[in-house]
């Protein structure tokens, strides 16, 4: 639970390709309304009538951007392209939503993505450099350019994404719409998810599996990392010049970030997330009468130690259905009641019992402690806190939004010092050896580098990305 | 999960009585939030400043209702009422929204309850033969007729309201606040659950203990079947004189209505819905290799299932959080996925395994055929259905919502007819017998009228309630 | 101009009794839309299918409560009554907003009326006393109460009507619709306008005539002061047993109430104006170059004063067409600023000239006194202001909304210092004797209260007014 | 009146100059309020606090899209740039408001821009060809693109906008905000309307005087056509190296767009529309009684031909003053009606009389013949028709939406088939050699294009633009 503020994934994304007429707008609107987890900020959907591109985008939640009318207006197509863009408290802009539609020399395109650019400032000064204007500080409108500039010596747009992704450096699961091709690409290493599914005739990509169900469309396959797939009248064709190996996905989308019905690489996710709390339960086992999760990341690693261990799962937290509503900030009451208003203890499960209590992270401490001390006032003989994944310590630079390190209690403290912190009498983490076997029938590798430091691939070069910040924030000299 | 269409409580009231400029509006915001299961049609809270009564009410949640401009518009007080009521799709009208604010000979008043008369239709006739008047069809504005009409030779308002207990019939959990007292009674049954708590120096009344909770303060006992509890600057005063036994609450409280982290007369609902499932394994055990609940309503019993039987607890569904917020209509696209969209199975739960399915109730059989369709496309071998609670078989006069006699397929079929209809390879339900006892430490009797036809009370007399409707529907003739 | 926040209409009525599914809402609204002058607090629309009745009203400007939905909504009817009510910055409550619609022992009945009682609390005191209630501090409430007690034992609505009457005292023109009848009456001064129409089959009751020109209906005749009109099936029918004599109508509604285009008793308020400016020319001449009036009432008055005195007519200024939507506060720039963003001086208008400024009162003189100014700094060598109604000095008990007397600057200063203190050259207002000329065509006489202290009826007793705020505002004591 | 829906200004810009921390957006939120009739699509405000640009912008009118919160959201600045939008009814689209905020190479700017490039499709095409990317059809995206690659060899950004100007063609009053200067240029025709104010340190740069009279500052004086001025915190500096005359501004603005109030090149707007009216006797003489405007554009010009022609000026109509919110359409209720909603006859005004009704323009027709059936049906004897301008017949390519040429009456009928058609006595237009003269005193020259089908400047190159049009509408072949 206490995730959702700290940890962010990037986005969603979903691309149909289908018969002139059908309803690939509706579609679309179902699997973002599946994708909604993957991000809550903003949303767009762009819909595709024979080359004429029409769409619509804005802050906020999916249903309440995609009004009845809105979705009328957007009328019939024969390709849809989706997105939905994470949450972020400070830089909430409607130029950051996607789809982003442009027009070039060529004709026009929409592009949606999930990932993070390494090299965005360097191919954005590259751009300027030949005079081009950007809009927004974002990396889909560099992908836009670098895309856009290939094209203007390669034969066809799928070959400019060829072209383009020998200069993007970093992460991106991405979906290019052309007048009439739908074209689907993930980086060499294959950081973010990225899948191919089909419904009759219609070619459909997604960032989950479960947005091929939510429309009742069958999975063919994943994009692999590197391949570029394009979708058109003719069928559906496949590039890899780019293919390098089976990948290093980010584990945390095991961990954290997909839908537990998802099946990424072969993998159920919900299976990888119990399989983590069998081996949290082998790595960190305790006496105990009950185990129980912090809803909703927690239940299923909780069911896992629960079935390792032998001891009973039991429901120890009632979240509040309504709980994204409310503006109720801490201040206004007393602090304690901010956790209490969306998790209260069910006090019969753990009154007199000694408490195994499961969460797949702890980010800053503070919740945790909170949620610690309402199990205690609830009677818990004993609290026995295990996180499903190991420490977090390390910067990620592919996508996803961890805190900053001060703010990390993994950074600041030693296990046992945590422990007290936040008032428990034993703490235990899954070990870094053990998250990267929780999904180890998966077809990818994995990047654990939040965990290890280590990373597959380079991390940005910080002088660019200070050049730009100085530029837009600083007052211009007699230079301009 | 189906239930929400189709059973519903009526509403959810909480009152409090504190100090001057307390933050009692506060207070009832974050109450309400947690009641808001109880109601999502409308809601409202009245504050009172020292007699000057003050209130705002709307259709919707409570969140979207009290923005934080109408919340400070509200502004301090030394008591606060408020309600939530029920989402019913027809008639969905403001001017049924409560809590009421009346003035009469004696001052104001304002009024919020929860239940069901069953004269409703004389007192209503009774009062405009005198020349009164009434604004809507509801309840609460019959109540506070009979309340004013006693208040005029009554010598205080808490007299008013026993003399008007005379005459009320059906069931009531009432909270009055007049411009110097809090005042709560419940009917001599006892249908609808009523709790008194405080916090600091605050009384507080609320439908449930999740009310409490949300704020912090503590329980401090039932109101008792019949009882009028008075809360006032001297403190608080309890007039028994209605009290008749330890009455019979509506079962399905525990079944299905309150919260899980509630505890309603010593019991704690979530142990009870587990019993069910404990219960239900005894009376209909069958082999099978795993055990899931249909979200939310049938998890706890699902898992007391899993318990009592040793058959594994396991996750087979997948919720969409933003369930409450689309509006795509199963026209829209194929029937089929209306339920996909909003619940997707975990196959890697059910695929080639033999699946016993909880729920708490089958009301129309469509829904529970759709999903249990779901479950034989991901793959179950099997599929053993069994509800935790009896068969729907009789309406309910006391402030249950149920779908009419027609539409329950409890009332058309067989056991065994239903089991072939939905899809399943066996189906149980629990016993009345059971479904009495799992509750069986509780302080309180129970009825359940709707699953035996045996009620504790009278029902509404139809002759007048005909008399009335007929009133408002027809063309009035030369009468006039 | 400046008049909106300080004079203030009551209300606008419209009824309309027709045919089986004629499109009486939709009349209504464009009714209500041409007379959303006389009122923008609030709107409501009630709509009456052979006895059902429907309704909504809200807070806002009727384009803005009334949406499409809404109107689809309430559906066909066969008689409609439509009410606008004024806008009160302090009060704006929803509670506040006609018609209301109430259900007594012999059926329902809608309401809507313009006007003001003077013995509201009276009549409320005796329904208290016999256990009514009150949802609000409405005159319209008692006048319910009133007809439903007299309903009791009269053989009809309209003998019911007739009964309250005898009771209701001050200034009131009301429609009551029953379930197969549309009732209007005039109180027997004939305080507020109140007319009758045709279209086709329909009879219409509305505030002012320009209610009818808008869907193009016919005036039929004024209703009489005292009179009851009541339209069924069987057609219209008089009942002038309260008539006596021929009233004496608001003259406020000559000089600044009813749009320019209505006729009331038979003269066109445009040339009332006009020649109220006549008046003020021979009463008040001057030399000068240019006579220039206050948008928008000022307008007929400065034309009628340029046509008499012979001095050239000017545009003297530009009034911003936005100006109701904008909420920048004095506060937030200079104070002389808010008078410029809704009015701008047309330089060459004035520039280099004596100016006549015409408009048809002075309440506070602050607005007043900017608006000068602006005319000074745009180059005017003199300002002579002329107004077109005679000072106001007094409280209005029937229906007008003016500001408190030590708000009035006639009240406190003598013509010679309201001069000084607004920076005019010359002043001079129209006098009693003339604004009761204005309209000497017209078949009523006419109330100046406000400008004489005599009243044509009683005015409120004090008493009973403040035995009502008491009760409201006060802490109940041990009486209660 | 019937102007609204047919002919329309493009646009409204509003930029000022000021120190750190003061209240430059208030001042662009006054200014946008008072230029709302150059636009009422969209609008937007970017304001420059030391170098960082933040906006907002979105679809309606300033104080529904600038909110309290809003505006308190874009905090302070040292400068802020404005703009309003002309409302079409098929292509409302949020990606055409402005400004728009660019960053390129040398920093982050701000345009805003009224009137229209002539060679757009031209230069799009060429930036197109190195690789620029376009997110909208938009001038002023094609203008940022311009200057920014004049940028990259241009010493400075108003050196920049100074090569700019070489290659736009067509008409442009702009003005760029880059972090530390405002500059604001004109066409060198100077099609459109900009002018220099100043207010305190602050210097402003506007579309019409009335937005300097809104905040209380003064006129310095026009931009001159082709002229280039800069303001930063050294002063304001000139570049007249474009400049070549005295310019041919629209002749429109003084008919028909600009605010009443406004004085263009000395001129005052209303002065010129009365003597319009006074060219407009003096050439279509008539005997008649009354003289009457429709409004609100027909008045100045009627009070004019009532002064020339000594015949009396009347008050002829009531303009309902909601007009703007309603939604009823013609088709709700008969035809005739849609005209009376908003206009309603002041027949004491027209009854038995020979009438002048004077308008600025006849476009299609219809709504003109509604207005004369309204007249005949007051009563009016005859009614002569007078036009305050010459005949449409040209399309504009300047920066004014006229209706098709098939829509325009006078390319379709002579004037006396006109007069039959919409069923006036007699019908006289103002002569081209009039309305050039009716402001004779201006610093500046006209175009008359629309009126003449004679042009200042060269029209656009339809080759170009049919080229883009295609691209964006037609399918790809395989050439993508």
């Amino acid at each position: 639970m206490q995730n959702s503020d700290f940890i962010r994934e990037e986005c969603g994304i979903f691309g149909v390709h289908g018969q002139k007429n059908s309803d690939v707008v509706a579609q679309t609107y179902l699997a973002l309304y599946a994708l909604q987890h993957r991000g809550q900020e903003s949303c767009g959907i762009a819909v595709n009538d024979d080359g004429v591109i029409g769409y619509h985008r804005d802050l906020g939640l999916v249903p309440d951007v995609f009004t009845r009318d809105i979705l009328t207006g957007l009328g019939k197509g024969n390709m849809a392209l989706g997105h939905v863009r994470y949450a972020s408290k400070g830089s909430k802009s409607r130029s950051h939503a996607q789809p982003i539609v442009v027009r070039h020399i060529k004709g026009n395109m929409a592009l949606a993505f999930n990932g993070c650019l390494t090299n965005s400032a360097e191919l954005r000064e590259e751009a300027e450099l030949s005079g081009a204007i950007f809009h927004s500080a974002s990396d889909i409108e560099v992908i836009s350019h670098v895309i856009t500039r290939a094209r203007l010596t390669a034969r066809s747009i799928e070959e400019a994404v060829s072209f383009a992704m020998d200069k993007l450096k970093g992460s991106y699961s991405l979906v290019v719409m052309s007048p009439s091709k739908m074209i689907a690409c993930r980086d060499p290493n294959g950081f973010r998810p990225l899948c191919m599914g089909c419904k009759d005739d219609n070619i459909i990509f997604a960032s989950e599996t479960c947005a091929l169900d939510s429309i009742g469309a069958s999975l063919v396959r994943e994009i692999e990392p590197g391949e570029i797939v394009v979708a058109d009248k003719n069928g559906v064709n496949s590039n890899r010049s780019h293919c390098a190996g089976k990948g290093t996905l980010c584990v945390f989308e095991f961990v954290y970030f997909a839908r537990p019905d998802s099946v990424i690489s072969g993998v159920n996710v919900q299976e990888a997330r119990q399989r983590a709390g069998e081996y949290l339960a082998l790595e960190n086992p305790v006496e105990a009468d009950v185990v129980i999760g912090v809803p909703d990341s927690g239940i299923p690693a909780a069911l896992g130690y629960a079935r390792e261990s032998g001891i009973p799962y039991g429901i120890g937290f009632l979240k509040n259905r309504y709980i994204d509503r409310t503006f109720i900030q801490p201040t206004q009451l007393e602090r304690e009641l901010s956790v209490k208003i969306k998790l209260n203890v069910i006090e019969s499960t753990v009154r007199n019992k000694r408490v195994v209590l499961i969460d797949d992270s702890i980010v800053r401490g503070t919740t945790c402690a909170r949620i610690i001390r309402l199990l205690r006032e609830a009677g818990a003989k004993e609290v026995h806190m295990r996180v499903s994944a190991p420490p977090f310590m390390h910067p990620c630079y592919f996508g996803t939004n961890i805190d900053s390190r001060e703010n990390l209690i993994a950074c600041k403290m030693s296990i046992p010092e945590i422990a007290k912190w936040i008032g428990v009498d034993s703490l235990g983490y899954l070990s870094v050896g053990s998250v990267l076997k929780i999904a180890e029938n998966a077809s990818c590798g994995f990047c654990a580098g939040c965990f290890t430091g280590e990373y597959p691939a380079p991390g940005p070069s910080m002088k660019a990305g200070t050049k730009f910040d100085r530029r837009i924030s600083e007052k211009a000299g007699e230079e301009e």
